[in-house]
């Protein structure tokens, strides 16, 4: 999840009717990580988030920042042995002093979790129960960094929250469950697909069904009549292709390394590439792994930094690698949102989202430069102007509409939350 | 080389003059493997093949099929210890009997080697010297099963033909060499770059250079003036973008695994899937490199066969894994295409070449179909009417052309290697 906006609502708090409404409408967003947990609790009467938070450091001493949307922000170490004690410190600032923005737990309507790695089972957010737990640990082989993690979130939570609160699970993977074979399947022997799941999953699934959705509205057009290709550019990045609000094919694949090259992960190359390095090298499998994956992409070939402001700022200054790490970061988006628009038969929308997609004007200039031969014309103005803000960037004859829409992964949590348990 | 085709000249043979002109003229063509050897003896006076063969089982047996310009074809088993035995029987073939094509070997004004490797050192045919071989031992790292070979064919020439024929080297990877950085970095560490020469070099570059020039003329255009993307379709393909003349991305990269499905290898794919196959079956990189380069691509997911006529006449008969083999390999080629066009900045012809681009006209379909909305409309009827033929199969009013254009590898060598020899 990345910064989430903070949106103040005004007239939240005080009397019991709103109160009351709120112990249904009050919906925590969780993304647990195996160290870490962020949070968000946000009031779905007005979709404003009440307050929003960092636990890091769990298991290994313990650190919390908490901000609530009245601006107030408290940074403390406290010790969290594990998710469970770090839960437990997010319910006592949630709930406690003069910045407490909910009675008590109770207040809590339901709790929606971030989950990476659903697996072909499932193609929507479900209600967390024994059985969903254990469809999400089988694929925990496919996301061993991130699904464990996201397992213990739901386990503390279940320990720490009354029992009557539900929980949902909203998957990274299950916005690119509709890919038909043709995109899903790797050329590698079958077998592997059948004995291994080996296939292409795809990440940012909230996030490219939130932006897609939100640009359907903005368009004034309905989702069904649309083709999008959304590009979700962060420190992580994935590119989709959401045809009539669905999507047919996506850039990350059996893990968040594949396509496009980002901050420190290679993307999709020439898999002797990595043999031929291991064996120089004498790495084994998880030295390369590493290295693709820690390594590599615009901190590999600037080996200046994984942050494009970092990056910019040094090719600004004369500096060939980080120049060329930002050619080649523009250069394969670029192909890919035209490889997408192929596999769609053509586009509506191309938008941009995420923080380099929100923030980087540079990167959205150079994509969508000299793309007029498929209708493609972004207007430069607009785009160095509205950089951050959701706003159409391309000239009014422009055939295709070029929009940046910043992502929010976790109001769309809170929505499949909310719709989830309404039911 | 695929299978070239054979010109039939009629007033070859006869006269002296004619025999002193064809001394100067005669190229034979050599593309020389680990256990085999191609060789074509081509007329440069009218550029037709007067002879061709492939020696086979070298080191291991030996077995040759040789054919002349009549329609003669005569196949054997003979012992070829080396290369230079096998050259021996060629020289033989060529010069004895009834279907002797030339008087004896000083017949022949030079020989054009094919080798796969030029690495950055070559950008353009080289005639061979010392220097030369020693070169593309240096890159033969990179291309362990090719380039030895290569230089063996060369050094078997040099024992077995008169010392003053001429020899020149046309590189495979010589035609990329004008590809841009941003497009021939891998986004890996840069030092494995510095270390290593890790990088795209791209192969199969003397058809793309072949069909791009012969393109050209046949559209009547000045080739500096077209933006070509060229498929190169076979048991390996490669794509190309061929900018002003000059290549600017191809989808091979530092190996032939790179890129687009292929009959027996993967293409360009998500690391990951390497590796965690490789975990899996508990592979070292040697079996991994197999399975990636052996049992991959069409065969792989087919599970059938790695040729497309029996890919397809099982699909035709309801194999579903052979249709979706099929189904991905349109998908990958129409994505590419899309791509390269996006990195040109638009695109004014498509072309397909090699054994499956020539011949396969459903593949042709696939790719071309529901690609209005960047000016590609391919006539089903031209397509269907003129496979295997030099033909323009795009409709009248497509903006881009659409062309099958059979390549001829040899023809291109056989011609640099005169142009080099005769300056």
């Amino acid at each position: 999840m990345g910064e989430g906006c903070f949106r103040f609502a005004s007239s939240l708090a005080g009397t019991n009717e709103q109160t009351e409404v709120k112990s249904i409408m009050n919906i925590l967003v969780i993304n647990a990580g195996s160290s870490s947990l962020k949070y968000q609790l946000i009031d779905m009467t007005t979709e404003a988030v009440l307050a929003k938070g960092l636990c890091e450091k769990i298991g290994i001493g313990g650190n919390i920042t908490h901000k609530t949307q009245d601006g107030y922000k408290d940074e403390h170490a406290v010790d969290f042995p594990t998710h469970a004690e770090a839960f437990e410190e997010v319910v006592r600032l949630l709930t406690t002093g003069d910045h407490a923005v909910i009675k008590d737990a109770s207040a809590i309507g339901a709790i929606g979790h971030r989950v990476v790695q659903g697996g072909t089972k499932f193609s929507a957010s479900a209600l967390v129960s024994e059985d969903m737990i254990a469809a999400a640990e089988e694929f925990s082989d496919l996301a061993p960094l991130h699904n464990p993690a996201c397992i213990a979130g739901i386990r503390a939570c279940q320990k720490v929250f009354p029992k009557d609160i539900p929980q949902v699970a909203v998957f990274d993977t299950a916005f690119h469950q509709t890919m038909p074979e043709k995109a899903y399947i790797y050329p590698v022997p079958y077998e592997y697909y059948e004995k291994y799941s080996v296939r292409k999953y795809g990440f940012h699934g909230t996030s490219h069904r939130y932006v897609s959705a939100r640009l359907a509205q903005l368009m004034g057009k309905p989702i069904e009549e649309l083709k999008i290709v959304t590009c979700h550019l962060g420190n992580g990045s994935s590119i989709a292709a959401v045809d009539h609000g669905k999507s047919v094919d996506t850039t990350m694949g059996l893990t968040p390394l594949d396509g496009v090259i980002m901050g420190t992960r290679c993307g999709s190359i020439d898999p002797s590439v990595a043999t031929y390095i291991a064996e120089k090298e004498g790495m084994t499998i998880a030295e390369l792994n590493n290295m693709m994956n820690k390594k590599s992409g615009v901190l590999g070939v600037s080996g200046v930094s994984s942050d494009n402001r970092d990056v910019s700022a040094a090719a600004a200054s004369g500096n060939h690698r980080a120049q060329l790490a930002l050619d080649i970061q523009k250069y394969e988006i670029k192909k890919y949102v035209a490889a997408f628009a192929a596999a769609m038969g053509g586009v509506d929308a191309v938008l941009f989202t995420g923080g380099i997609g929100e923030n980087d004007q540079n990167v959205r200039l150079g994509v969508c430069s000299d793309m007029e031969f498929m209708g493609i014309k972004i207007d430069p103005e607009l785009n160095a102007k509205f950089s951050g803000q959701e706003h159409e960037i391309s000239t009014p004859d422009s055939k295709v509409k070029v929009w940046i829409v910043p992502t929010n992964e976790e109001l769309m949590i809170a929505r499949d939350t909310l719709e989830i348990v309404s039911k």
